[in-house]
């Protein structure tokens, strides 16, 4: 399959997919994109249509046989590659992505944690060690870690943006609330909790003044 | 102006723009988009679109009075007025949340943390009360709060959602990896991470089939 033309909305909800399909998988062989639907309250359609971009086995009257949809799956999201990363930021929010329970199939090896408090340094958080940031380059090449994650406060990201780059890493998920000047080349994905609560409190004001 | 019409990708950006100008407020007294694109490494076109849903005091070759443009941006995202939200979980993620900074002009007021572990009742955390689940109903009640933030781990997801609905509240961010079933009349916004992580890891998937 062409995975690199799913869309970005369809790309978030595969792991809804993944999920709902493994929780059912000891049960049964067989499953309709229908029950998929239904299960999730999603629309027909949309799961019909996610589902054709990563798959073409589905049978009429029959479905899709769910151990091959689940590989499926887990192929178009990368899941048999697993990519090693490392956290920038052990403080609160660093260490609970460390302990994120959501990860753990999904092919992310969250290696160690980086902080710039030397007290922290030489502490374990949900069995990751944490190191102080001077270790950072050497470790990230011997590694060959490919995702940094930014978690430290916005004064201080986009310093590390650039220490990740220099040591060579592919991808950035940044936690922090600002914007990074970043290299082209290097993928960035923009975690703004700020952002999130907008749309949940835009929503909210629309209600209140209708109501 | 009609703030219920913005889209949704344009809602998420405006806390940007709102946080740069917040940055600059007190060296100028006007700005153009051109510049604010420039500074944020956004498309002129976009920022101009996204501008104009919540102002109309934009005037050519002098841009827009930054003052009157912070107090419309707060206004569209409902700064203005206070929500009342507490957390339902008061694990790492939850205290995480507790001590964001970037919530802290954003009109969401965090009152107190939830928790079914009775040692954790009585704690603070970031000047933040935890309580036990128990007092959850009356508290919301009395407070009127209007948003849930849930951050227990998936299997208890379901059963605070009901919870809060129970006691009154009107909107659930639910950062719990699981589909919540929710009356229709309820704002729900998911913050699931695996997602987020699915967009990043199926982009570097791609660049690395690619190289």
């Amino acid at each position: 399959m062409a995975h690199h033309e799913i869309s970005v909305a369809t790309i978030q909800r595969l792991p809804l997919y993944l999920d709902y399909l493994k929780s059912v998988e000891k049960d049964i062989e067989f499953i309709s994109a229908t029950t998929i639907a239904f299960s999730l309250g999603l629309g027909e359609v949309q799961v019909r249509k996610d589902l054709a971009s990563v798959s073409s086995s589905g049978k009429p009257k029959i479905g899709y046989n769910i151990h091959e949809l689940i590989s499926q799956l887990e192929d178009a999201l990368g899941y048999h590659h697993v990519n090693n990363a490392i956290i920038v930021g052990a403080g609160k929010l660093g260490c609970a992505l460390l302990g994120y329970e959501g990860f753990c199939r999904s092919g992310l090896e969250i290696l160690a944690a980086f902080d710039s408090d030397q007290t922290k340094a030489g502490q374990y958080e949900s069995g990751k060690p944490i190191y102080t940031v001077d270790a950072l380059p050497d470790f990230c090449r011997d590694k060959e870690v490919r995702i940094g994650i930014i978690t430290v406060p916005g004064e201080h990201a986009q310093k590390v943006c650039d220490l990740l780059v220099e040591a060579g890493i592919l991808a950035i998920w940044n936690f922090a609330p600002v914007r990074l000047d970043i290299p082209k080349n290097i993928i960035v994905k923009n975690e703004n909790m700020a952002s999130s609560l907008a749309v949940l409190s835009t929503s909210l004001a629309k209600k209140l003044r209708e109501a």
